[in-house]
């Protein structure tokens, strides 16, 4: 085992009718901004609960953070905080809407521009943040990540710093969640699991067994999920599955891999494709690829999650793939980018930029420009069931 | 599942020359008192790195913090630390010093006797403390509990309060600990799992996966570490199982039982039983005397942790009690309170303070005193293996 340093300070409050707690949870001497995407949480109920829970308390707001948030956008609501004398958020959405509250977080903080704080890779400094998670899908409700993007250039990165100072998680709002929406946060749930996962094997006991329960339970209530949408306890199953996928709790003293987060974003930012769904496209593909170097683990991952015992190593490395990817199109998720119409001048544009970059992601960091092109060349392909 | 607060602070400091950092961790403008119990820390060279790394730190030492902590040593080290101004503490220990420890920062914070504040439940009020942890087991090092015996009435009680600022985990530690000391280690983090595990079934499927997972990373990894008890990365997944064991990462949205732990604190005060010890002998016996209320969570233990999956519904359940016993044996541990020479007039005493108590334990608040009784006559007949 790696040594390692683990501390989360998230505050998690989980259970239905917990939005209401929000009143004793939030400080009573700050001036808060509450931040909001395009408006859904008007239409479920949750804006109500949320204004009634903040009776009494001295905020402004400020909608329209949208999905795969934006520096363009955040920067006005920097600057609305600034104006204000802002010192702490809250978020009310999903994924984007608190990844997005991170880097206003830190753009009051201080008088860098967002999008070099974005590059930088870290945020020294932010005032404190909080979320009312509403999607349940990238775990940045318990997580210092977050991944903005830029519009103008269509570039997508990440950057690291503080954790939500708590998140409120009640399962009763997923149950106005699209079918689409669902299956992008099991998928984004699931791979973030694999990416801390299907690395170097015999490192942890314990974090494999973390990490394949998380996959174990995603898999059993995903079909469910589909036939009943509006049962608690699948929800909160699902809910919480999404935190413990992405809050550090499964990579203590293990090595990481992000090489598919890393080719993902790419496709989100030139085509606007949905984190999870993106995810679901290139994982299978960087799985043929890198087939031999992950082979140990892909054996380990077939046995214990889908009980494969039979046949060669290399038959049960590749039906280990081949059940991952039937896992995701089970969802109701494409897996290859002819499906979705994107074409080989993207694979081009990525490698160019990857080159241009010199970056090499990956566990090994060998997830060059050239293995990339031939990861997305292969998730090009038309999919046809062994 | 069931709405859940989870919020644990403490960073974890895991690795093999991670002391060092104590430097860096400890506050520079406190007055520390670094607490310690009986000296094997330096026989070890635990002491020696502690000292180095404390070198330009303003601190005293308190030494003879016993294993079952009583409250009569911890007035001491409290009257101490209010003369001396202490207010940050760090114990150099197992989980007793950590423990006892707990006490002492709740009763240098204010002036309420030491044994009131066991008595309480819950101490409001602590300073500071941080730990570097040496023998794996109890979990202490990253959770806000603490069990403290008073000799003087052969009492044993637990309370709640402060979570460690800090705790220091070095695999390397272990390295000197006894056969004995490991076997209770492992037997105290087994049932940890078990006490939040064997419960009603079907209240979260991830929480029951990783309570299995940590159960079988011991199971696995128990027999190894006789045969090897150097060898680093199986004392590092034992020692992070023992911290995971027990840190609220699988008690969220689920019930909890502790009666075997109330149970074998009376043994321990009574009798000075090791508590991992006791544990392994009062276990087998409340699932024997409660296997129908356990039955669903026994059959569902037998299946996924020892692959029991044929015979009657019984037969499942008596099968996954005996393998539960079986384990606790094989890590060289009686299991039986005649073998320790633990007599009936010990269970009657027990089963005479529960009756006057007026408690009922346990999941369900069914363990009373005459549930005691029937569960400790089972733990009293002899061992044989089926």
């Amino acid at each position: 085992m790696k040594n390692f340093i683990f501390q989360n300070p998230t505050k998690l409050v989980f259970g239905k009718g917990e939005i209401a707690r929000l009143s004793e949870l939030l400080p009573d001497d700050k001036k808060l901004m509450v931040t909001y995407g395009g408006g859904s949480v008007t239409r479920n109920g949750i804006y109500d609960q949320v204004k009634t829970a903040l009776k009494g308390h001295n905020y402004i707001e400020f909608w329209g953070i949208e999905p795969n948030p934006r520096v363009e956008t955040l920067r006005k609501a920097i600057q609305m905080g600034k104006e204000n004398h802002v010192d702490y958020l809250l978020a009310v959405g999903g994924g984007s809407v608190l990844d997005g509250t991170k880097l206003i977080a830190a753009g009051i903080a201080t008088d860098a521009d967002a999008w070099d704080i974005v590059l930088s890779g870290i945020a020294k400094k932010q005032i404190p943040f909080a979320s009312v998670m509403t999607v349940p899908a990238t775990g940045s409700e318990m997580n210092g990540g977050a991944v903005i993007t830029r519009e103008e250039t269509k570039e997508k990165y990440s950057f690291g710093g503080d954790y939500p100072q708590f998140s409120i998680l009640d399962p009763e709002v997923t149950y106005t969640l699209s079918e689409h929406q669902i299956a992008c946060g099991l998928a984004d749930a699931y791979t973030h699991v694999l990416e801390q996962y299907m690395t170097t094997p015999g490192q942890s006991r314990i974090m494999d067994r973390w990490a394949e329960g998380v996959l174990l339970s995603i898999l059993e209530i995903a079909p469910k999920i589909k036939a009943n949408p509006r049962d608690y306890d699948l929800m909160s199953d699902y809910m919480l599955a999404a935190t413990l996928a992405l809050n550090d709790f499964i990579r203590m003293g293990v090595t990481q891999d992000w090489a598919t987060h890393q080719i993902g974003h790419e496709l989100t930012a030139l085509h606007g494709t949905t984190h999870g769904h993106s995810l679901a496209i290139v994982m299978p593909g960087l799985f043929r690829i890198l087939k031999d170097q992950k082979k140990a683990k892909l054996l380990q991952y077939g046995e214990r999650i889908f009980g494969i015992t039979k046949g060669s190593e290399d038959e049960r490395a590749d039906k280990a793939i081949e059940m991952t990817e039937a896992f995701y199109r089970s969802l109701g998720l494409t897996t290859r980018l002819s499906e979705e119409g994107i074409g080989k001048e993207t694979i081009e544009t990525i490698v160019h930029r990857f080159n241009e970059r010199g970056v090499a992601f990956g566990e090994n960091h060998n997830v060059t420009g050239d293995v990339t092109r031939k990861i997305l060349e292969s998730c090009y392909l038309a999919y046809s069931h062994a």
